[in-house]
């Protein structure tokens, strides 16, 4: 029996991306197993548990598809986007140290296997691999690209730690620390498909803005799918972020929008951490009342409009249309 | 009144290489401060916390002592000296996470300020600018170098987690750890003097030489150091590896040329953790007995004259009479 899918839900897949760069994944994939290879069988170990978890490494397949936009005939991509790949997995590896975080991609944290020790140096490891790689692409401009992320990266995250339990977070302060902690890569993964072509300088930031607002879009669907998206069905990693008192968007509006016994509430839970049973369905409630979740997706479909609109430039072609649909499949996973 | 300095002393000071990286070293500081600095509050808070803690500084010096040896005429070192300072300082910040330290330089760990969190994120962005700064350098040898360099380091540290009370580690197995975890830096730091100089591979080789002998040479001594030293008088960081159960040279000879009944009590405290008062002096007592700390120290010392050898390619001169003397220094913080 034939499945009828509908023409919007088909539109927002990911399978066009997949296909258009499968060739130079696999390239990519073996490349990650090689360099996560040492003598020190512990580092493997650790890098491949996360590695082979199943994430969609959608910020490697980002540059593979911006070189290809670029017209791109070289060899280094394949390297720069193992590279992209790395620096996200020392990112998740360290980040897993910073929150204290039990579970990743529905398996044990590493940090739970084999320590917060390890965790961190094999992250570094995996950082200290990806420079090689960088440098062995020989692009100083992408080096440049990829190293200003790095310190960017760590600079939102440091943000986030900052405004931690500050319910008084603005949604312009919440902007800056995604745009470090999680935009900055995809617009550096992006960036450097067309500074490796060589192209103008008019393309270059054309990726980036794409990269960048998408990944501002990507962020604000997981903020808003941690309280269980649009349709509040709650998922397996829902609540995460209100356990950890983490001011994302959808409590930054609630608590804006919010009666002072619901701030009340606000700051009990996230300020105090003192979560009780039912918590965690109240502040849904609380974020459904004033749209909280629903206009929290609303501005990721702003942001990925202006990904869309940054592709402009470049010319019609099918790797355009599958980065196009990218950023709808993006949105829609909040649905 | 006149102080009268011993000839042996005079020779083995760390003050003719301040001296003639000086002037150097006021631009190197300049940068630190500068590139330290971020909109995010806690950064410059944190790094400089460990940055201004009165560190000798000796990493950056070198590198800009092999520039001067090889006759460097540019302006890169500075950033490339700066650019290693940050490369230590963050493998500090990582390090005082990784072994749960309480204490650094004589002033509370990072860590116990601002948090693990802050300490793993705070070193990613010193690693980002580390990186920044020598892609602004250009020399894409000096950054095969150095991002090699973080590579290896990391994974030192990880073989030296994955040897963790393990007592019976061999001598070449520490000395892996030690290459990986310490003297990798150090060789890094000395190699890229002549590489942004231009000089040829002979002079790059034997500045790496010094390098990696004085690093080897050096972390014997503060193993060494660490039970007292030669004199085993006890000083403020006394035992600290002992506590934590790390098998450094010292150890490994004393459990070697131990009695059954010794290694009984060698696994008693370094694998059980099973430490209560006086334990540390009997293990003071077993290494004065085998001579395990004499001997530690006798081997820094061939590494030192491995380390003075190799600088015998360049002409004779202040700058390279400096870096002999600075082996010395480090070998006589022992006694």
């Amino acid at each position: 029996m034939a499945v009828v899918v509908p023409f919007e839900k088909d539109r927002a897949s990911i399978e066009a991306l997949v296909g258009a760069t499968r060739a130079d994944m696999d390239r990519v994939n073996a490349m990650i197993i090689s360099r996560t290879g040492s003598e020190v069988t512990m580092i493997p170990e650790v890098a491949n548990h996360l590695i082979s978890s199943g994430g969609k490494r959608l910020r490697p397949m980002l540059t593979l598809a911006t070189a290809a936009l670029a017209g791109y005939q070289g060899e280094g991509h394949v390297k720069l986007a193992a590279a992209v790949e790395f620096m996200h997995t020392a990112t998740l590896l360290h980040d897993d140290v910073v929150d204290e975080s039990d579970m990743r991609r529905g398996k044990p944290a590493a940090r739970m296997v084999w320590g917060n020790e390890a965790s961190v140096l094999v992250g570094d490891f995996l950082l200290g691999q990806a420079f090689k790689m960088m440098v062995e692409v020989g692009s100083l401009r992408a080096l440049d690209i990829l190293s200003t992320a790095a310190a960017v990266i760590a600079e939102g995250e440091v943000m986030q730690l900052a405004a931690a339990k500050n319910t008084s977070t603005t949604e312009d302060e919440y902007l800056a620390v995604i745009r470090g902690k999680t935009a900055e890569l995809f617009a550096a993964a992006c960036e450097v498909g067309p500074v490796i072509a060589e192209r103008p300088k008019a393309e270059q930031a054309a990726a980036r803005a794409y990269g960048m607002n998408l990944g501002i879009a990507f962020q604000l669907v997981d903020d808003a799918l941690d309280y269980g998206g649009k349709s509040q069905k709650l998922g397996k990693n829902t609540g995460d972020d209100f356990r950890e008192g983490k001011i994302t968007l959808p409590v930054v509006l609630a608590f804006r929008r919010g009666s002072e016994q619901e701030r009340a509430f606000w700051k009990k839970v996230l300020v105090d951490g003192a979560i009780t049973d039912g918590d965690l369905e109240t502040a849904i409630g609380f974020m459904t009342r004033h749209g909280a979740l629903t206009d929290t997706i609303e501005r990721a479909r702003h942001y990925g409009e202006m990904a869309k609109d940054a592709l402009a430039l470049f010319p019609d072609s099918a790797m355009k249309d599958a980065l196009v649909q990218a950023v709808d499949f993006c949105i829609a996973r909040a649905h």
